[in-house]
C-alpha cells in the first residue's frame, strides 16, 4: 500500500468504518423516508461514506459531476422540476466552496437543496490538515439552515438524533421559505476497512443498508409543511380596487403558487374589468388566450413612459410573485403613485421600487378568491380595451420587425423560429442578460398561442454562472423536449457543466442547446459604457471562441449558423434529432443593436 | 435607447457619476500608494467606476477574466509572485461568490488579495431587486477582514475616509496574516453620466483621474507592517536540543519567511549535526547540494515504518512553516513521541498530528539565528551518517525505477525529463491529488542539483479547483517560463482559466501545460474504495474527455504523447517553443499504480 494508516487494531478500524457507513446511510435513508430521490455528487475521498449510501439507497438516483459549481447548478434545476429537495454531496476544503454561486441562486429562487458537506473531524481543524477549512457556517445567511453534525456515534446511532436532524434539514429546505440547508458531516478516518476483500467488503455495505432499511419508520413529510398565512386585512384592498380602473403584474411563480391560480385570477380581472400583465417567468404566456392577458407591454409601455397621454394612470396594481423582467415596465411602475397589492407567497418583500402599500404573506389563489369573496365593483371595459388596442398594434408592429429586418440574424428570428418548430410540452432555459429580455419581447400572443411550454430562467440573482448545468438539472427530471438560449458569455460560464450532457443523451434525454454568439455580450451596447475608450477592453470582451470544439470535447453534435436561411432550416428539423445538441447562431452585434432599436422606436 | 433611466436632471445625474468615479478612483489610488500594481477584472455593469478607475490609473495593471473563479486563483498567483495584494474587482450578485474557492485558498495560503465587490445600493437590498444578494460577510472567516463602504458622498470623499479605509484593508491583506479582505462597494445609479458624446465623457473621465492624482499624498507602506514576534522562551528549546540527535524538518516558506534562511538553518544543521528533510514546497530542492538536505525520505520512511530498527527514534524535531506533503513522513511522525518545535511565522498552529511541544511565533531564520546565541551540544556525526546512507540507497533506488521500468510512461518519466530539459529560473506549479505527491519522489537530489527552480502549488486547501488559473497568474509576473504539471480532473475542473492564456501568449509568456491523463484521476486507486463495486462510478470518473479540442478552443498549440519516445523527444525541445502549450500525456492507470508500487516495495 503506497498510503499506510496509522496503526490501530483490526476490530477499531472496523467499527469506526461500519459506524461512518451506518452514520451515513441512515441520514440519506432518513431522507428518502420524506420523498427525497435525488442526490448529485462530485467525487471525492473523505466523502465516501455519503456517496456510496446514495448509490446504495434504493431509492435515490445519484448523478456524478465532478466540478462542484456545475453540480449545484444542476441538483438546482433538479429540484426546480421535482419540487422536492435535492441532495449535494462533496468533500472536504474548497470543494464546498464551489457551491456557493448555486447556493445563492437557491436562496433568491426558493430552490431547496441539500448541502451535506464531509469533513475532517474536530481534531484536524485549525492545525494546518490538508484539506482542511472552516465549513461551519460556510454559507453565512445565505442558506435556512446549517446544522454541524456530530461525529458518527453508536449511542447517538441508535437515538433519534439522526431522524430530528433529517427532519429539521428537510423542513427548512421547503418550509417557510424553500431554499439550502447546509449539514456539516465529519468522518473519522478509515472512511473504509482496508483489510477485507473486495467481495467480502461488498456484502458487508450490502447488509448494512438492509439492515437500516428493514427498522424503517413511518414519516409524514406533508406533516412538515406549514402553509402561507394571509397576514394583511383584505378590506382595505378591496377599497382600493373600488376606487377605480387599475392592472395585474404576474411574475415569477412556482409550482405550489401557480397551483389553480390561472383560474382564479382571470376570475378577478373578469370582475375588475383589468388586462394581467404575464411576465415570461409567470408560465401563463403559452397557450394562453385569454382576453385580458396582455403579452406586449414591454413594447408599448417605452411609448406610454415618452408619451404618458397615451394612457391613464392606474387607480391601482396587483402583482403577483417576483418582479417582472421587463425594464420598461419596472420605469413605467416608477413613474406611477398608485397604490400597489403585492402577493408575495413566503412573505418576502419583492419590491425594489418600493411601492407595495400592502404585502399579503399569502397563496396567489387564495389571494383571488379571498378578496372575491368582497363586495367589488366592476372596472370600466373601456379601460380594458385601451390596453388591448396597445397590445394588438405591438403585436403588429413586433411581427413586422421580423419580416422586415435586414438579412443578417437577430435574436428575433431564434425565438420566432424556436417557437414554432419545438416540440409541445417541451421546457425551455432562458440566459440571463439579453436572451431573457429577448423572450419577454418575442413570445408574443401569437408566436405562443399553440404552445404548452415550461419556461424557466435563473432570475433569483440573474447570474450568468451555471446556466447550463440548471438547464441540463430540469431536463433530467423526465423526458420532454428541452431548449435552452444562452449568449455566448454565459455559455462559457458553464462549459463545464457539459460533462454530464452526453450520459444524459445516452439515458434518452434530448436537447439543443442554441448560443446566442455576438462575441462578448450585446447588453453593454445598450449601456453609456459604450461611449467609453475602455469600452473593447473592460466591457466588449470579445472571446473570439469557437463553440465548435466545445461539442467536440464533450461528444455533441453541433452546427453552425450564419445565415437566416440556415437558421430556419437548421430549427425546422433540429428537434426531431435525437441526443443534446449544440447550435451556435453567429449575430453581429451591431446590427443586432440597430434591429432592437429599430423595434423600439 | 432601450433601456431609459429613472428621471433625473442632468445635473443630478452628473454629480452622482461624478461623485461614483472619484470615489472608485481615489480608493484605487490609495491603494497605489501602498505599491498595489495588479486588478484582475471580470466585467460586469454595477462595478463600473471600479473597472474604469483601474484602467485609467497609470500605475495599475489590469488583468481581464469573465469568470470570476478563474480570475480569483489568477489573481492568487499573481500575489504570490509579487508579495503584494492583488485587486479583484466583480459586479454584484453571484458573481463574487465564484470567488469563494480562491478566498479559502488564499486564507491557508497566506496569500493577500483585495476582494471590491460591487454592490446595489442599500436601498435595493432585501426588496427582490435583479442580480442583488446580501453582500455582507460574504466569506465569513475566510477573510481577514470585511468592509462595507459607505456610498459615494462628496462630503467623505474630502475627508479621510478613503484613505483610512484603504489602509485598513491593506494593512490585514499583509499583516498580521496575510490573506484576503474583502471590501463591499454600493454604487448609486447612473454610473455614467448617458448624455454625453464620447469625447466629452471620455475627456471627464481623464480630468477626474488627474485632479486626484494631483491632490496625492504620501504613504510609506512599510510602518503598516507588524513583525512576527517570538512569543515562546528559547532556553526550554535549548535544553531539548541538547538532549541528543533530532532532525529538521522544512515545509512551505513564503518569500518573507525564505528571506536569509537557508543560510541560517545550515548553520543550525552544522551545529546540531543532523539532517533537514525538505519538502518540495520549502524551495530549498534545486541547486542547493548540500549535505544535510534529505530529498528522499518520503521514500526511506516507508520501510522505517514497517522495521523500526533501521534508525533510532529522534530526540527532538525541529519544524518549519507548513505541514509537509509526504504522507510517509505525517505517519512516521505520528508513530514518534520526540518533541517537536514549531516554527509558525504567523503564529498558527499548523500541526495536523498534534505534537508540537512549542510553537514559536517568528520568522524561520530569526529562531535559527537566535538559538545559535545559547550554548548548543554538537549532535553526533553517526547519526547524520545514517541518514545519508538511507538517502543515498533511495536515490539509487528511484534512479533506477526509471531505467526498469516498463515501456509504459509512468509519471516519474515525465518528471524526470521534465527536469533535465526545463530551463534554469523557471517556475513548475504542480497540481495537487497525484502530481504533487509524485514531484515529492522524483525531484530527488541528483535531478535537481543543477537548476534553480521556482516550485508551487495550491497547498492553502490542497484543491483541484483554480490549479490553470493560479499557474497563469504565476505566470504573468515576469517573463521567465512555465511549467504546471496537472491531472485530468484538476486540468478539467479549470479549463475556463485558459482563456487568458492567449493573450498571455501573445504578450511574450512562455509555457507549457502538461496533463498526465490517467482518465480519471489516480489517487483513488491507493485508498480501499477501489475493492468497491461502486468504485468506477463514485471515484474513478472516467470523463473520456480529449483535451485536443481544449487546445483548438482556446488557440493553444498541442501535442499528444503516448509513448516514452515520443515524451522524450517531446520534453526536449518543448521548452524552447515560444508562446504557451498543452501537452497531454496518455498513462495507464493501472501500469501506473504498478510501477509506484514497485518503487515502494
Amino acid at each position: 500500500m503506497l498510503y499506510s494508516l496509522i496503526t490501530q487494531t483490526n476490530t477499531q478500524l472496523n467499527m469506526t468504518t461500519t459506524l461512518n457507513y451506518q452514520w451515513a446511510f441512515s441520514l440519506i435513508h432518513y431522507f428518502s423516508l420524506y420523498g427525497v430521490t435525488h442526490a448529485v455528487i462530485s467525487p471525492g475521498s473523505r466523502s465516501t461514506p455519503l456517496a456510496l449510501a446514495c448509490e446504495q439507497h434504493p431509492n435515490i438516483n445519484t448523478w456524478i459531476q465532478i466540478d462542484e459549481r456545475s453540480a449545484g447548478f444542476f441538483a438546482l434545476g433538479l429540484a426546480q422540476q421535482k419540487h422536492q429537495p435535492v441532495i449535494l454531496i462533496c468533500t472536504s476544503g474548497s470543494a464546498l466552496a464551489n457551491w456557493f454561486p448555486a447556493v445563492v441562486e437557491a436562496n433568491h429562487s426558493y430552490t431547496p437543496l441539500l448541502l451535506l458537506s464531509a469533513d475532517r473531524p474536530t481534531e484536524l481543524q485549525n492545525c494546518g490538515a490538508n484539506q482542511t477549512i472552516d465549513q461551519q457556517f460556510l454559507f453565512g445567511s445565505h442558506v435556512r439552515d446549517f446544522i454541524a453534525l456530530k461525529h458518527a456515534d453508536n449511542k447517538l446511532l441508535n437515538s433519534p438524533y439522526l431522524q430530528h436532524i433529517s427532519r429539521q434539514a428537510f423542513q427548512y429546505a421547503i418550509s417557510p421559505k424553500p431554499g439550502a440547508v447546509h449539514i456539516n458531516i465529519p468522518f473519522r478516518e478509515p472512511l473504509l476497512p482496508s483489510s477485507q476483500n473486495s467481495q467480502t467488503l461488498n456484502k458487508t455495505i450490502q447488509h448494512l443498508s438492509q439492515k437500516i432499511m428493514d427498522k424503517s419508520i413511518s414519516i409524514d413529510p406533508n406533516k412538515l409543511l406549514s402553509p402561507p398565512i394571509c397576514t394583511s386585512p383584505l378590506q382595505s384592498a378591496v377599497d382600493i380596487l373600488n376606487s377605480g380602473h387599475g392592472f395585474i403584474i404576474c411574475g415569477l411563480l412556482n409550482q405550489q403558487e401557480q397551483e389553480g391560480f390561472k383560474q382564479a385570477v382571470l376570475l378577478l380581472a373578469a370582475t375588475l374589468n383589468c388586462p394581467i400583465l404575464i411576465d415570461p417567468l409567470s408560465k401563463q404566456r403559452f397557450r394562453s388566450s385569454y382576453a385580458p392577458f396582455t403579452y406586449n407591454y414591454d413594447h408599448f409601455l417605452r411609448q406610454i413612459l415618452t408619451d404618458k397621454a397615451l394612457i391613464d394612470p392606474p387607480k391601482w396594481i396587483i402583482r403577483f410573485g417576483q418582479f417582472p423582467v421587463s425594464k420598461a415596465l419596472l420605469n413605467y411602475l416608477n413613474s406611477l403613485e398608485s397604490p400597489t397589492l403585492l402577493i408575495s407567497s413566503y412573505g418576502d418583500s419583492l419590491d425594489p421600487i418600493h411601492k407595495a402599500q400592502q404585502i399579503f404573506h399569502t397563496l396567489p389563489k387564495k389571494f383571488c378568491t379571498d378578496i372575491l369573496k368582497y363586495s367589488i365593483t366592476s372596472g370600466s371595459q373601456a379601460w380594458l380595451e385601451q390596453w388591448q388596442m396597445l397590445e394588438q398594434a405591438s403585436e403588429q408592429c413586433i411581427q413586422q420587425s421580423l419580416k422586415t429586418a435586414p438579412t443578417h440574424i437577430f435574436e428575433g428570428h431564434i425565438i420566432h423560429h424556436l417557437l414554432k418548430n419545438i416540440p409541445d410540452n417541451s421546457i425551455i432555459f432562458s440566459g440571463n442578460s439579453m436572451a431573457i429580455r429577448d423572450f419577454d419581447t418575442f413570445i408574443t400572443q401569437d408566436s405562443a398561442k399553440e404552445k404548452q411550454l415550461n419556461f424557466f430562467a435563473n432570475r433569483g440573482t440573474s447570474g450568468i454562472d451555471g446556466n447550463i448545468s440548471t438547464f441540463l438539472g430540469l431536463l433530467a427530471h423526465q423526458k420532454h423536449y428541452g431548449v435552452a438560449l444562452l449568449g455566448d458569455l454565459t455559455f462559457y460560464h458553464d462549459m463545464n457543466g457539459l460533462l454530464i450532457a452526453k450520459s444524459l443523451a445516452a439515458s434518452g434525454y434530448n436537447a439543443t442547446i442554441i448560443v446566442v454568439n455576438n462575441n462578448g455580450g450585446g447588453i453593454f451596447n445598450y449601456l453609456p459604457q459604450q461611449a467609453l475608450n475602455e469600452f473593447d477592453k473592460l466591457w466588449k470582451t470579445e472571446i473570439n471562441l469557437d463553440f465548435q470544439h466545445t461539442a467536440q470535447l464533450y461528444g455533441l453534435a453541433y452546427t453552425k449558423i450564419d445565415t437566416k436561411k440556415q437558421l430556419e432550416s437548421c430549427l425546422s428539423n433540429v428537434f426531431e434529432q435525437s441526443g443534446i445538441q449544440i447550435i451556435e447562431v453567429i449575430i453581429d452585434q451591431q446590427m443586432s443593436v440597430e434591429c432592437h432599436q429599430h423595434i423600439y422606436n
